[in-house]
C-alpha cells in the first residue's frame, strides 16, 4: 500500500536492499521502510475499522507531512505523545505498576521482618483481597515509597525486569507486556514511519516504563516521561558512582503535571496526543491549543467482551481506574478531539487474538 | 575518507541520490551521509591536531560501532552527553545566560519602575561594571528569578530569540551563537554519523539553550537537559492553555545534579561525556564507571591567544568562571579521562577563523 505513505516517489525495494548494508542506521528509517514494505492489503492501521477515528489519523498525517500542504510541519517539529495505562495497554483491574509494588511487599518483608506487623503492609501480606481493595490512597503511597525507593537505579531496573518476566495478568494469563493494544502500536509505528517522534507520557513512574519501553513500544527510555522520584548521586562502598532512588516526588505526571512534564522533558508542545482518562485532559487541551493542525484523541473503553467497559462517560460504569467522565467526553466533542471507541473503531484489540 | 567510517560497505554516492528522494527521512541519516561525503582530505575531525585526544575519540567510535568488535554497543545504547558553557561554546567573560539576565533588567525596570530603587537591580541599572562585578551569588539569584520567571514559556522563547539576534560578545563582536568551538561541533557530528544520540547537559537553564540548540548544534530541544525552573499549567484570559515559568528550582543541573538530571531526562548512563569544569566532575565519573567501553573527556582552556586560559589546573589562573582545579585534573589522569588541550589539540577554535 505504497500510496498510503505520502510522497514516497521511488522504488522502496531498491532502497531497502541498499539500506540493509548500512550498520550505523538508527532504527527509525528501517522501521519506516519495513512497515511500508509489509503493510497488509488492509492498508496502514490494519487493526482499525474504517470510520472517523481512523480517518482523523490518516488526515492528520497527510496534512502535516505532505510538503505541498499548507499545514505541513517540519520533521523536527513532529512530536506525538501517548498516555500509557488505558491508552497503550490494559489498566484493569489495577495499574501494572501498582501490581508490581504489591508483589514487592513480601520481598521487602523478608528483608525487613518488622514490616509484617505494620499497616498497610500487614494487610497486603494477608492476601485478603477484600481488605486490600479497601486500602486508602495514603496506604498505597506508603507501599509505593517503600517498594520504589532506597535501592540503586540499576537494582530497580533488574527487579522490574525479573517481575515482568513472570508476572501475569489475572484475566488473560499472559505477561502484562503482551496486553498492549495492537491498534495503538500501529498508530505509533505509522507516526514514526511518517517522521514523528513518539513519546510516552505516563502518570505512573517513568523509571518503571523505561525498563521495557524499547522492547514493547520501540520507544527509547529518553522518550518516556512520567512521574519521577528524585535520585541521589552517591558512591558505593567500592567507590563506584551510583544513583539512589529517593522518597521525594519531583514530578507528578498526572493532570496539569502532564503538560508540565512535557515542557520539562520535551520542551515543546506536541502535534498529536492520545489519552483515555481525566488524567490526560490537560495534555489533550494543551496539544489541541497549539497553532496549525493538531490532533487530540481519547480512547473510550466500551467493550466489556473483548476488554473492559468503563466511563462514567456515555453511561458506562465508573470503575475508578481510568475515569472518563461525561464532562470530559463533552469537552472532547466541543474542543474537536476525536473519541476512539474500542468497540467500534478497533477491528482487533490484542496482537494475540 | 570513506574508510574513516567503519563498515560502510557500499557506494555512498548512489545511496545519497536515492535518499534525496525520500522526504520523510529523519535528519540523522542524511546528516551522517552528508558528513561522510564532504569529509575534507584531513579526514574526520579536521579541526583537531593528531594526538591522544583525537585518537581517543576515533578509537572509541571504532570500538563501539564495529559489529566485529568485542566492545560493540547496540545503536539504541549510544548516548553521548556534552556540557555547554566552556565545552561547546565560550563561557568567558561571563556565561551567556547571565548576560541575558543582566540585559533583561532595564526591560524589567521599565515595566516595574519600583525596581530602579531596589538592589541588586539598582546596581545593574547603574551600568557600573566594578560594582556589578561585586554582586554576590544571592544578588545574581535575585536577578535570575526576576528575569526568568513570571512569563509564559512562549513569551520567554520569543524574548531569548530577540536577544540572541542582537547581543554580541564583547571580545569578538559577534553573536554568542557564533562562538561555538568548531572541533566540538565536529565531534558531535561525527558521533551522530556513527549512530550516537547527542545530548547537551548544561548547568544553566534548559529552557534557554533549547531556544537555539537545533539551529547551532543540530540538537533538538528534547535532547537538552539543564537546570529547570518549574512551570505551572494555567489558562490565559481567552481560555487558551499556557505554561507559566515559576520561581521554583526543580533541577539544579550542576555537579551531582548532572547525573541526576541525566537519569531524569535520559534514563540511562551515557557512553561518552564531555565537560570542562568541576561542575562536570560527577557526570564524567558516572559515565566512565559504566561497564564496557566509556569515554570521558575534559577541555582544558590553556590558550589565551586564541581563546582564554584558566584553571587553576596546571598553574593557569583561577578566573572563577569554569573552574578546573588541579584535583580534577589529577582525577582525570587517574580515572582514565582524556584531557583536551585547546592549545595543542585544536587546529582551529572557531568556524569564523
Amino acid at each position: 500500500m505504497t500510496a498510503r505513505f505520502p510522497s514516497f516517489g521511488m522504488n522502496r525495494r531498491v532502497l531497502l536492499s541498499t539500506l540493509a548494508t548500512l550498520p550505523v542506521l538508527s532504527g527509525t528509517l528501517l522501521a519506516a521502510s519495513a512497515q511500508a514494505e509489509t503493510t497488509p492489503p488492509g492498508g496502514v492501521l490494519p487493526s482499525w475499522n474504517d470510520g472517523p477515528a481512523k480517518q482523523s489519523i490518516l488526515d492528520f498525517v497527510r496534512d502535516t507531512t505532505d510538503q505541498a500542504s499548507p499545514k505541513f510541519v517540519r520533521p523536527e517539529d513532529r512530536i506525538a505523545t501517548f498516555d500509557q495505562d488505558g491508552t497503550l495497554w490494559v489498566e484493569h483491574p489495577m495499574y501494572s505498576q501498582m501490581m508490581y509494588c504489591l508483589d514487592r511487599v513480601p520481598v521487602l518483608a523478608a528483608e525487613k521482618p518488622a514490616l509484617k506487623h505494620v499497616e498497610p503492609f500487614k494487610t497486603v501480606l494477608s492476601g485478603n483481597r477484600d481488605a486490600m481493595a479497601k486500602l486508602t490512597t495514603p496506604d498505597l503511597e506508603k507501599i509505593i515509597v517503600a517498594t520504589l525507593t532506597g535501592m540503586t537505579t540499576d537494582e530497580f531496573d533488574a527487579e522490574v525486569k525479573k517481575w515482568l518476566a513472570t508476572a501475569k495478568d489475572p484475566r488473560w494469563k499472559r505477561p502484562y507486556t503482551e496486553l498492549t493494544y495492537q491498534p495503538m502500536l500501529e498508530v505509533m509505528s505509522y507516526l514514526r514511519a511518517t517522521g514523528y517522534k513518539t513519546f510516552i507520557v505516563t502518570g505512573f513512574g517513568q523509571d518503571f516504563v523505561r525498563v521495557y519501553s524499547q522492547r514493547i513500544y520501540d520507544i527509547p527510555p529518553e522518550q518516556v516521561i512520567g512521574s519521577a522520584l528524585a535520585v541521589k548521586y552517591a558512591y558505593a562502598k567500592d567507590g563506584r558512582p551510583i544513583l539512589i532512588k529517593e522518597p521525594k516526588l519531583m514530578l507528578n505526571d498526572n493532570n496539569a503535571g502532564k503538560p508540565e512534564g512535557i515542557h520539562l522533558e520535551i520542551g515543546r508542545r506536541p502535534r498529536a496526543a492520545f489519552g483515555n482518562s481525566t488524567g490526560d485532559r490537560q495534555m489533550l487541551e494543551y496539544t489541541k491549543a497549539g497553532d496549525g493542525t493538531r490532533l487530540s484523541m481519547i480512547v473510550l473503553h466500551d467493550d466489556a467482551d473483548r476488554e473492559y467497559a468503563y466511563g462514567p462517560a456515555q453511561g458506562l460504569p465508573d470503575t475508578k481506574v481510568g475515569t472518563f467522565t461525561q464532562a470530559l467526553y463533552d469537552e472532547a466533542k466541543e474542543d474537536g478531539w476525536f473519541v476512539i471507541s474500542v468497540k467500534n473503531d478497533w477491528k482487533r484489540v490484542f496482537a494475540f487474538e
